[in-house]
């Protein structure tokens, strides 16, 4: 139906070429008629801004790189594709694309994360998009679902495992039975980790994109540091198999849900979860990376697919870049970001979920009953109770929670901690979802 | 960031006040200002359109329910929702809509898959919108994915559970080893099967849908009668649990793949299909739908939820309303149907997948050599082989083959069942998807 436009191509500029950028460097050049027949209009790549021009890059023609990525922002292009990443310079030139007139696809969660509401405001200020389905999820088509598909509905719980990473080392340690550091450096070798892993092993990256899906899931503004956050560096073999042997696996989840103590507060946070074998999200294998979303109408949803990789999220960034363009030649722009709540984040004391506790107990008459009697004075109800004895010939306590207050499981643990006399060793937790 | 601007409302009228119809009234009515605030302007429902005003409909006003649906189609409403079905008078109701310069919201399938076209163009002759979410999937977010967030990517493959009322009957024949009969009784008792099936079990409502997916998949115009279509009143629990004893199980799929032999066509499907357990299509329970989506780039992605029930498909519908609105308030439409190329659809004996086919063989020496060598001679290779002795001690033989071409496959049975003096009884086959 749509026939290809030719007065005039939509000139884009892409800032980045490494992983993602060779990649979307390639759609770009690869099939200029489906391009152009899916806008309307041909699209002309105009430059990469790049930091170093004169390295060899095959199969892109060598002119179209400079350093001066500023000049390359404002000479006029109709979309900027950012895919450099961190804050700056990326903030500052999707600043000045907007100041130009350009519309942007980018996939920087860490920016968006800390700067997404000046950017939004800017891009609406300037009468412009700006898309990131590539921010979140690489190549699962999320960010749409939840901005347009889910926007009539009341979205309830956003969670999901959005970093591959994690999930990779995860999904080693539970299957291979490797310690973190063992699944790290594996993961690190296949080049799923970085030498520097902390963004990704102490949730940051998860804590990134939890606020931007918690922002479009309940109209409001969260930013990345709000979100409560805790890594996977801390769990052990014995974690995951003490899960296993409750029919539970152990995943990284960015967890987003309006179902607090107040009705104006949403809870944002990410934390290894225990999930049953049977939840959808539980069969989320290796780096890939999958949303749950729950709404009042709907129900529940899953989207499942490759969480990162240079060709995925080129696929994503594509998808945007050929929206705006098809945008630009009808002479308008998409919806700006919706925003008109004013939710604040609850403390994560408030949170509510259920929690598995282990613990090494003196093997004597009376413990478990003083154990649960602390459970009992913090109003937390015990679901369920495991004793076992380790190869060391030590009982293993391990319990589950009804759903409870954060606070008040915490209370409990920190009075349980004192009882010197009934437990031996460290207490481990963890949270619990999806039962 | 939206504002609601208070100048004009989006005027909608809702056409059909069903299952879905009500639920859609219900959302309108129910939180005006979340939807001024996410639109940027009121909602108003200006009527619906049924064909008995007074049947009583708790919690709407009566005054709202009209019979002329035509009259209030013409009154100058923004957005026309229509949820009746069939193909009249939905479509001279639809195209009176887009004559009045009214964008349109559906949920009819069948329409789409017959007229889908015609339409499509009159929207865009008009400048007007027409977004179907609700079509395919129920509150799945997959048409918007397919038309936007994969535009800039190939998709190869879209594989779906997209009927509920069949997957609820395979897995209830799966699951409490049911006939077809009683688990389609069980069906209509519940309210997931009408009291004429005949849409659902033999497939119509699958290829409807799979005509649009793949329409929307490969830019080109699919009619839902192209579609090869085979329901699952055939299927018997002996098929089932020979499935199962090869660790697979029985779903009624729409498969559209690229991948035929000639690259200007598509192959568009529906049928019984084999999944391996381990398929992410193959644990989907009940009435939830799926979709399953291979493309160049993103690689592969799946979409799960409920695929149909009056709150999710309204979920849908509201979606779409607010994207309808949106672009109202900002005196713009979004894009036409993407259908530049125009591909044929491979007839079926061109379709290439593994077939699995079981039969009762004599129990005598050079049995198996002499069917053997007749998926030689046709070049169907053969995967895994499997004898076994039924309870009335007959020799079963099924046979899993390699991919094939269905007519390589159709010739190879159609010899074998000439073999009387090796074979006795039916022979049973059903094509292997996701090995």
């Amino acid at each position: 139906m749509i026939e290809v436009n030719g007065d005039r191509p939509i000139k884009v500029a892409l800032l980045g070429c490494g992983n993602v950028g060779s990649q979307v460097a390639r759609l770009l050049l690869e099939s200029p008629d489906d391009l152009a027949a899916r806008v309307g209009a041909p699209v002309q790549l105009m430059g990469i801004g790049v930091r170093h021009p004169d390295a060899e890059r095959p199969g892109i023609d060598p002119v179209l790189f400079t350093k001066d990525s500023e000049a390359l922002v404002r000479s006029g292009v109709d979309v900027v594709i950012e895919v450099i990443g961190g804050i700056e310079p990326a903030k500052s030139l999707l600043l000045a694309a907007f100041a130009s007139g350009a519309s942007v696809v980018t996939a920087n969660k860490a920016l968006l994360a800390a700067h997404g509401q000046e950017l939004y405001a800017a891009a609406e200020r300037a009468g412009v998009d700006i898309y990131f389905e590539a921010a979140v999820a690489g190549a699962i088509p999320i960010i749409r679902p939840l901005r347009e598909s889910l926007v009539g509905d009341e979205i309830t719980t956003v969670m999901g495992i959005v970093n591959g990473t994690t999930n990779f080392i995860l999904d080693k340690m539970t299957t291979d039975h490797l310690s973190f550091s063992e699944a790290l450096a594996e993961a690190q070798e296949l080049g799923y980790a970085e030498a520097d892993p902390t963004a990704d092993v102490e949730g940051y990256d998860a804590a990134a994109k939890a606020s931007i899906l918690a922002s479009l899931a309940f109209h409001t503004e969260i930013a990345g540091a709000d979100v409560h956050r805790e890594g996977i560096t801390t769990i052990t073999v014995e974690d995951i198999e003490s899960a296993r042997a409750q029919g539970f696996v152990i995943k990284l989840l960015a967890v987003a849900t309006l179902s607090g103590d107040r009705e104006d507060s949403v809870s944002v946070r990410v934390h290894p979860t225990m999930l049953p074998e049977s939840h959808p999200l539980a069969s989320v294998r290796g780096a890939y990376n999958a949303v749950f979303v729950e709404s009042r109408n709907a129900g529940r949803l899953m989207f499942l697919g490759p969480g990162a990789g240079g060709s995925p999220t080129a696929s994503a960034v594509m998808g945007d870049l050929v929206t705006i363009a098809r945008n630009r030649v009808r002479g308008t722009h998409g919806p700006a970001m919706s925003t008109y709540r004013r939710y604040g984040i609850a403390p994560i004391e408030d949170a509510r979920t259920s929690y598995y506790i282990t613990m090494q107990v003196k093997d004597e008459p009376g413990v478990l009953a003083r154990i649960a009697s602390v459970f009992a004075k913090h109003e937390v109800s015990i679901l369920a109770v495991r004793q076992t004895m380790d190869d060391e010939g030590h009982a293993r306590l391990g319990i589950m929670t009804h759903v409870a207050r954060d606070a008040e499981f915490t209370d409990t643990v920190s009075e349980i901690r004192t009882m010197t006399s009934a437990i031996s060793g460290r207490i481990r937790l963890i949270r619990v979802e999806g039962r």
